[in-house]
């Protein structure tokens, strides 16, 4: 059935349901069926809203509707994650084409709520109209950690860390866009890392000093981290985290793969880390305690003038990746 | 300039610069320009997420993008008044087409910030990407009043009230479709009230037994009340609250008012009140200080099978408006 023959109610009507069938959630006073959702918050709460639109970040066939709520999850909450917080609660708003399938529309919902759940983060509220492409705009509400890690911590001296392997995601978007269907850098792009537990664990000790989420490109984000910290960072590039995958594949295509791991969409943590070696280890150690790779990449400077983001042989790095610029198509 | 000219990062920065303008908001503790907000909040959050999308809620032409900016926080915020609350931050994420003229998306967030800030609500977030079609989406963060006012506390023997006039913003619509571009009707489209003073003068009371925002049309939403309060209702259709202008306009066009008053787009209050006559003598008061008129639509009954919203003659009364269905350019 397409989403022309049903009207908005019925489709809130769905997703209430589907929301009803789960386990009633702590800290919902209110959920979805009111107005507002009235939630039980701490004395600091961490907002942030992030938009996937058909056409400009994905394409209906580069993933299932379960997968693409999933991944919108994912790509939200870690916006939470990368102040050290925990994401609490999921607000969902939907722009609907007439011609999509409502069975699309539920599995999408149903692979957010499952994600979202696996987090501890129930989805509380939303908003359904006509639009004329898919698009989902996700705002995740998360409470404050011990600490609440944002980019202007940075000193210099600090050392600078990334959880996981960079440039994957972005590799597969390249495959996606040439027609390309299954491969573990597609996978990648599909089901990005959720950082939210080692994030957590990091906002607990002292030692990060500074810290975003990979989701615009190590370059732009480390000029992200540069500007706010006002500081400079020297990477050493050859450190860069890549998987096997994707070293294979950009030799394949005749480049190195470090082109890839600054275009953005990874999703990993970029992590700036005092207290010299004794804070390294203890960083080191949550990683492994939560499973997740972490590698250092560099090291952080005074500020300097011109490219504050320079590699092993003081060369300015080339910069991200701009949403707003790229195109599935182009 | 149009969209395309630029990237994301400008126009992040352009806003970013318009909220570094404003005074530094109480509560807001990492606002605009990091990975997340961070606010202060209370124990008990009201939050709500809303968009108008062009084509299907607004034509661009319809109102300047200041307008359009307040207006869009005066319906997303209606949800948080609807329970009772006050509005304290806004998020905000938009999607813009290429040919879209940048001073008009800076002019809407400006119309938007001024029209928050006269309500004691800051900007905290948001996000850019391009679209299609020109959208906002806005999440509003509230805090709960005295009491959250729900739509399932209503009981047989309230009062049903309703605020200001019903029907002038549907027929603003009518006449925008027909090409008018001046009225008084198309003005109440164009600015719709704001009921947060109001409501949230209500939640100190215990008269209001339940609330919600005349968004979907007084049919529907009635239909909501009687829905989850589990109650039925009786409407004086000849007390429904219709202005001059509206009464003049629909008997120009052959007609009467009242269908125009189950519509929708009022974002006028729906309040069931208890406590007899004593308890209309207080609602009444307290709409009187906040400078809102107020009438007694009908009474709530017992549960009944069949239609639950019926008129003065026991007949049932014509559904509400589905957004999901009614375009513009129907």
């Amino acid at each position: 059935v397409a989403a022309r023959k049903i009207g908005e109610f019925e489709l809130i009507s769905a997703i209430e349901a589907l929301v009803a069938a789960r386990p009633k959630s702590r800290g919902v006073r209110v959920g979805i069926g009111d107005d507002a959702a009235v939630l039980q918050t701490t004395s600091r709460s961490i907002v942030t809203t992030d938009a996937l639109v058909e056409g400009v970040h994905f394409e209906r066939h580069w993933l299932t509707p379960a997968q693409l709520g999933a991944r919108a999850f994912r790509v939200a909450s870690s916006d939470v994650a990368a102040m050290g917080g925990v994401a609490r609660y999921v607000l969902l708003s939907l722009t609907i084409p007439e011609d999509m399938p409502i069975g699309d529309v539920r599995r999408c919902a149903e692979g957010l709520i499952a994600d979202a759940e696996a987090a501890s983060t129930s989805l509380v509220g939303g908003n359904i109209s006509y639009g004329p492409v898919f698009s989902l705009t996700l705002t995740v509400v998360g409470a404050a950690g011990a600490r609440v890690l944002t980019r202007s911590g940075a000193r210099p001296g600090d050392s600078i860390v990334v959880t996981g392997t960079l440039g994957d995601a972005a590799a597969g978007v390249e495959q996606l866009l040439a027609g390309g269907r299954r491969s573990k850098l597609i996978d990648a792009y599909r089901r990005p890392p959720s950082r939210l537990a080692i994030a957590g664990r990091l906002a607990r000790g002292s030692d990060v000093t500074a810290m975003l989420d990979l989701s615009d490109g190590l370059g732009r984000d480390l000029d992200h981290l540069c500007d706010s910290s006002g500081v400079s960072a020297r990477v050493d590039l050859d450190a860069v985290p890549v998987s096997p995958s994707l070293r294979r594949y950009a030799r394949a295509q005749g480049t190195g793969p470090l082109g890839y791991a600054t275009r953005g969409e990874d999703y990993e943590l970029l992590i700036a880390v005092g207290n010299g070696e004794a804070g390294l280890r203890r960083v080191a150690r949550a990683c492994k305690t939560s499973g997740v790779a972490m590698t250092v990449i560099g090291t952080l400077g005074a500020k300097i003038s011109g490219a504050r983001v320079r590699d092993s042989f003081e060369r300015p790095i080339e910069g991200g990746w701009d949403h707003l610029r790229r195109r599935p198509s182009d």
